[in-house]
């Protein structure tokens, strides 16, 4: 049998940061600027899918899939939740893939969602924490960031990373963040104010790490005949593959510290269905939330060899104009990270870049094919999709 | 293009009740229970879907996707959690079914569990209660069983159906549940019983409703594939249908009391992809977590005209050994409903069915399709699947 082909055939987003808008109106407006960008605010939906990864505790609300079905007038498509903690929304992006991919669906609609500012700190840490091991990690006080700090220190003693070399990755996300409307942070930091920041678990400082955000975004997804129907065959990009792997859940059984085989497992799937090699990669959304993330992602998905990619950003080879840009749009550093809206953030910024409508200063030059990588529970739930320009 | 078969080819499931067991016993109890009965302790799972209403909450532990799939040893298969509140299991069996559909996976293990005995009664109602609309109906104080009285309500007045013909479903529910070795509760109850019974929201009295239970259900799903590699044709049951539908999120804008819109939406999907009608079906199992939507029920997916479902139970049609079985294991009136739990017992219990391995007394007569209805949110979110036997 054939797969059928899955289209993205547009995209919305709202800005994302610390927002006075509820949930339901985020998602809301991200899933109405991707119907729009779509042409499809007037078609029947088959289906909608939504990652989001705590909406019952963050915003006091639970069965979110069809309460924005009802909210987006789409009843009586089908609609579902996908939770993978914050590799949500990259989660909710395959299951509606596969609705297509086999034919159960002609139009699915995609939200990623989280508003995370509606608690204060203390608790949001605490809802995220119940993603980790409470048996090996979060009893004894461990946290994400500590677990990030943990295999920061491990890659710095392996490769010999220095401090100011893994600052680079915060400026180049920063800088691309200035140019992003959309971002969560729009301001520059230097390599010395990263280096010197207020420590939040050593080596990580405050610049090191992405912020908790409010946002939501909003991908369609269609099979070929909606997509040769309304004619959109201009706007359609194809996912070329999809693939989700796992890893031990807590850290301390895995194999690794300075690899994630999760992104192994995932990027191996996604590359044999879409049957490329890292080395066609024109442009990659990787998930950074911590800084020392951005070069473990990389070697994990092909683009250096191990302790290698250091060279890369110092070189210029991941900037906006380099050989393979990575998180064109600032990442989760600086474009923010409400964790389940970030797999379909990064899709949507693929889906930009694909159809070369980045934001000014953005755009890479002539992209062919991009990929999406998405992480949940602490390095343990990946999401990679590969895309291809119509 | 032809979507790629999908076979159910093993099940297992614990015993339902408040249980010893945490939630990941359960499952993981069930996960092996199906497992082995499937004949693929040995196999690689392509995936794990995990359907589960609010684990954060009930168990204080969220991301059980890669917990389970850790935990059961089948690291680094992909594994997502599906949530659509009670019909979270049912939702998570369509996921895996669109993954072996399109090609995407070949071998997907389903789990569905929940724990909500670890909360108090109180604690549990207001969880449960996040499923609803918190803006039309929580914050005036209504609870499910609140809005299930205003359907039974208009049921009785619009059809005369009256206090002890409603008494008849729970009786029937509990008399087969004491054959069911891993039902709730295994204790006959009387039309009299149930009648005069504490009045929880009138009309409905305590065994009008279902109760809350802890346990865990699992079913292994594969691609025709799998099935000619193992050699399990024997014990391979086809998946015909499956059907998704969402009706407004509050019952208030929703155009009936006595229809659910999602029901005859999701009914109408699966009935069309089956390529079977109403009288087509041999057994059934329907969301009954109040009485009165087990007529509402069978109205819905076409086994009765409307009003006319008390005469099929009075008659005896429901009975096992009737015309149509319905609820042959106790239904969520005496099998329990651990909510996210609930969609898939509901499968394992169609497929023992279908295999002939039903308990002692509650083997329908050589049944040859069996039909599986789950709802999610209040009668929003209906997920209905249809299966033949080898």
């Amino acid at each position: 049998m054939v797969m059928e082909p899955v289209n993205v055939i547009g995209a919305g987003m709202t800005r994302f940061g610390v927002l006075d808008e509820s949930l339901i109106q985020l998602a809301e407006e991200a899933s109405f600027k991707a119907m729009n960008d779509s042409q499809t605010l007037e078609q029947p939906f088959d289906h909608l899918v939504i990652g989001t990864q705590n909406p019952d505790e963050f915003i006091n609300k639970g069965h979110l899939s069809t309460l924005m079905a009802d909210w987006l007038g789409i009843v009586p498509a089908g609609a579902t939740r996908v939770e993978t903690g914050p590799s949500s929304g990259g989660s909710a992006f395959e299951t509606a893939f596969t609705m297509i991919a086999s034919g159960h669906s002609d139009l699915v609609l995609v939200i990623g969602v989280e508003k995370m500012s509606e608690v204060d700190r203390g608790t949001a840490s605490k809802i995220l924490a119940k993603m980790m091991s409470y048996e090996n990690e979060t009893r004894y006080g461990a946290t994400p960031t500590a677990l990030g700090a943990m295999v920061a220190r491990r890659y710095m003693h392996d490769y010999e990373l220095n401090r100011d070399e893994l600052s680079l990755i915060p400026v180049k996300a920063h800088r691309n963040g200035t140019m992003n409307p959309l971002a969560h942070f729009q301001k520059e930091v230097t390599v010395e104010k990263v280096s010197n920041a207020q420590v939040v678990a050593d080596p990580l400082t405050l610049f090191d790490c992405c912020p908790t955000s409010d946002g939501a975004a909003s991908v369609v997804l269609a099979s070929d005949r909606i997509v040769k129907d309304l004619r959109l065959s201009d706007q359609a990009v194809r996912v070329l593959g999809v693939g989700h792997g796992t890893d031990y859940h807590a850290v301390q059984y895995r194999l690794s510290l300075t690899s994630f085989g999760a992104t192994v497992a995932a990027a191996g799937r996604a590359y044999s269905m879409a049957k490329i090699e890292p080395k066609d990669l024109d442009v990659c959304e990787l998930h950074d939330a911590f800084s020392i993330l951005e070069l473990v992602n990389m070697e994990d998905i092909g683009l250096a060899e191990r302790g290698q990619a250091i060279t890369m950003v110092k070189d210029g080879s991941t900037e906006v104009g380099g050989q393979i840009p990575v998180n064109t749009t600032g990442g989760l550093k600086a474009r923010g990270h409400p964790t389940g809206g970030t797999g379909v953030a990064q899709i949507h910024d693929i889906y930009n870049q694909l159809m070369q409508k980045a934001p000014r200063g953005l755009q890479v030059s002539n992209p062919v094919i991009g990929l999406t990588h998405n992480i949940g529970g602490f390095g343990n739930n990946m999401v990679v999709g590969v895309f291809s320009a119509p």
